[in-house]
């Protein structure tokens, strides 16, 4: 059989381990990479990932340069925006030319909520194009959409869904401890989240995917994002946290339907957080309360989602797609 | 949109419930029944399940000959046996005429292992003809089976996979409580167990999936059951049980892949079994732990799991499919 021929769009840390765990499946050929850093284009992607079987897969500044190169590439990995028309935008010329595309873009996995025309308009030029679009991940992707849609699959009824993720910040990366607002006043991580820059991205996004299964139809969206405030002083590999700053949040959003609370999302990412975990509860017949101990932990793993998707995107019909609409996730052997 | 023609195919307990909850889809149509037992035939099915919207459709003896009558359903629902050879011989002419079947039969889960020939044959016969054949239901076709699966699509790396489910059979209905030798003498049990009359059914079949799954060539499997015995005598509503006798089973099944035990599948089903509930054990990269507490009542689920995957089989390429095969299951909403 003929490996698929890949390219990884976007190389920073995310980006950089895509590459080396799609590097370690046999059944995927690397033959190059698209990144707009000025020091990473033109590079060979071994000398970028220490995997000496990418060298000679280089750097292009754009998907354009890529294909002028005369590479011709089955799928693109996409880890480079978390907007869904700026990475429609940066994924286009693979669009047009057939190329489909797994991306881990938070708000693809449901991108009619905040860009219907961009879907829409994107969705038929695949459909003419031969193009597959889906995006992936842990969360978004995973532990509060995909994974409680699978299991309301043995339900007859479903009266509300409930998901709670708690995250122990404290064992993650930079990044995501910046992100949840390490280390700064309470005041301004509330004005900072107001103002939409800061939470957890593709909540929204969950939550859609979540009605747009069930097949109810949202009248309103509450969302809220608090602070948690650090008890004592916090000390990581990263920050330090004195007492009453924030050492993470509690995001919350519920999804109403006919003036009921129907999906309730609450998220807690904040250093220390103690017993963290995953939990998913199905109000209906029959009830179910899963419970994921310790969580699954989103970097690594969105890496593994991403690359697992493969197989089932190019299976697909051509489209923008959901992760609904695509078979079964699954591990796949790199070895087959 | 034009509605779902739907055929009942077998109309014990399961099959009833069936129509029943079909009957609450907007989307489905109820158009007839199909049974051999002489005292439903050319019956009415509102007689037979008390829905009065189900007048007018009838039972007939096979689907010959409701095919015969004019009858042109879209889907068969096909509870009326285990055996994948025999489930697929009783729906032979729906398949020749690219009517597809959604089927609770235990072997159909992955038919592959026990009938392989048979299964090339229908395959071919579906491709050919445009019917699409699932087997679906809790165990096999979820908990054991479809819900690890869906698990490992975050995972890196998957070096074993354990599945635990324990039932308390007491909370069952009468079938369940004999099929797990309530009240037998253990030597019997174990006697009608290698003579392949006890045991749940299906359990080889959930290994074989998750090996496929996983893109592992088991070497061999290992299959246990041994009775649970009484520690007191158990009165349900339908069984006393001594002291000393059957209970329950204890049903275990060990797939070993390059002499390493990979999958390991433990069911434990007796009369005031403590503590019922599922648990899945991903080791690897992450490590999983996933539980369902209380577990998943297997009757009523079942008969959701096969209503729910209606759409997404009628919109599967024609074939022999499995589970891993459709798009994510899910609630459907009756409504919709």
């Amino acid at each position: 059989m003929a490996r698929i021929k890949v390219v990884q769009f976007g190389l920073g840390p995310i980006g950089i381990e895509s590459l080396k765990f799609a590097a370690t499946h046999a059944s995927l050929e690397i033959i190059g990479g698209v990144d707009i850093d000025p020091a990473k284009i033109g590079r060979s992607l071994d000398e970028l990932t220490g995997v000496s079987t990418l060298r000679g897969a280089r750097v292009f500044d754009s998907i354009a340069a890529l294909l002028a190169s005369g590479a011709r590439p089955d799928v693109i990995l996409h880890t480079a925006s978390s907007s869904a028309a700026a990475s429609l935008a940066q994924v286009r010329p693979a669009l047009e030319a057939g190329i489909s595309v797994a991306s881990t873009c938070e708000e693809l996995i449901f991108p009619i909520l905040r860009t219907p025309k961009e879907t829409a308009e994107y969705d038929a030029l695949c459909r003419k194009s031969g193009a597959r679009v889906v995006a992936t991940g842990v969360n978004p992707g995973f532990v509060m959409d995909v994974l409680p849609i699978c299991l309301t699959g043995v339900n007859r009824r479903v009266d509300s869904l409930y998901v709670e993720r708690v995250v122990n910040a404290s064992t993650r990366r930079q990044p995501l401890q910046a992100k949840i607002g390490s280390g700064m006043a309470p005041d301004d991580f509330r004005a900072k989240f107001r103002a939409g820059r800061a939470g957890h991205a593709g909540f929204q996004q969950s939550l859609g995917l979540l009605a747009h299964a069930m097949g109810w139809t949202l009248d309103s969206v509450e969302e809220t994002c608090e602070p948690v405030l650090a008890p004592a002083t916090i000390t990581t590999q990263f920050f330090r946290v004195e007492r009453g700053q924030t050492c993470g949040l509690h995001q919350r959003a519920i999804g109403h339907v006919g003036g009921e609370a129907k999906i309730i999302l609450d998220l807690q990412m904040f250093l220390d957080a103690p017993n963290p975990h995953d939990t998913v509860v199905v109000k209906g017949d029959p009830a179910l309360h899963l419970t994921l101990a310790g969580g699954v932990a989103g970097d690594s793993a969105t890496v593994a989602a991403l690359v697992n998707i493969v197989p089932r995107l190019l299976a697909a019909q051509p489209g923008l797609r959901l992760m609904t609409e695509l078979p079964l996730p699954s591990w796949v052997n790199p070895q087959r």
